[in-house]
């Protein structure tokens, strides 16, 4: 049988970057907040360790979603914002937000 | 601070449902094919194991996403397709297709 969604599916090359919750979820808040800090994340994303927090903003940053700056220098402290390809995601974050609205 | 997102928040509740990369990916082939047998998903589904691909299928029927039904008696066999709350998220799968297209 022919395999036409291995690798060259664009769901499942979207799922790569994006296809755990918590990712999806620090997406939402950079799309509802604009730029965040690491602590935002935390008080918002009930339940995310600092560890699994850390390596998924690292992960988006790796891939181009979102992007670090230094907001003060002393002492040095990041925020994190999304790039051109990060906000791009917003009509996935609309559509998980429309059916949740009406079946979740 | 105020936590406006915790079990309230919409994109939230849907990614309780669907918030699982194989899980999107069933839906997906259901989206594209109609309705499949189990065998349909392992085909098409590289690398999900039979516990998995059996856990996630009796997940979204639990949720009402998608329902079995017997195709055939003898021997009997099941096929599951989407209710009209997973065809519901269509727009989810075609936001992630978009995106990878440009993006993946």
């Amino acid at each position: 049988m022919a395999k036409p969604f291995d690798m060259d599916c664009p769901v499942s090359k979207t799922l790569d970057v994006v296809g755990e919750r918590w990712t999806l979820l620090i997406l939402r808040d950079l799309l509802l907040f604009g730029p965040r800090r690491f602590k935002d994340f935390g008080d918002s994303l009930k339940g995310i360790t600092p560890n699994t927090l850390s390596a998924r903003i690292k992960g988006l940053e790796a891939r181009g979603i979102i992007a670090s700056r230094l907001y003060t220098d002393h002492p040095p402290r990041a925020e994190y914002a999304l790039t051109d390809k990060g906000l791009a995601l917003g009509p996935v974050l609309m559509a998980l937000k429309d059916w949740g609205e009406i079946f979740g």
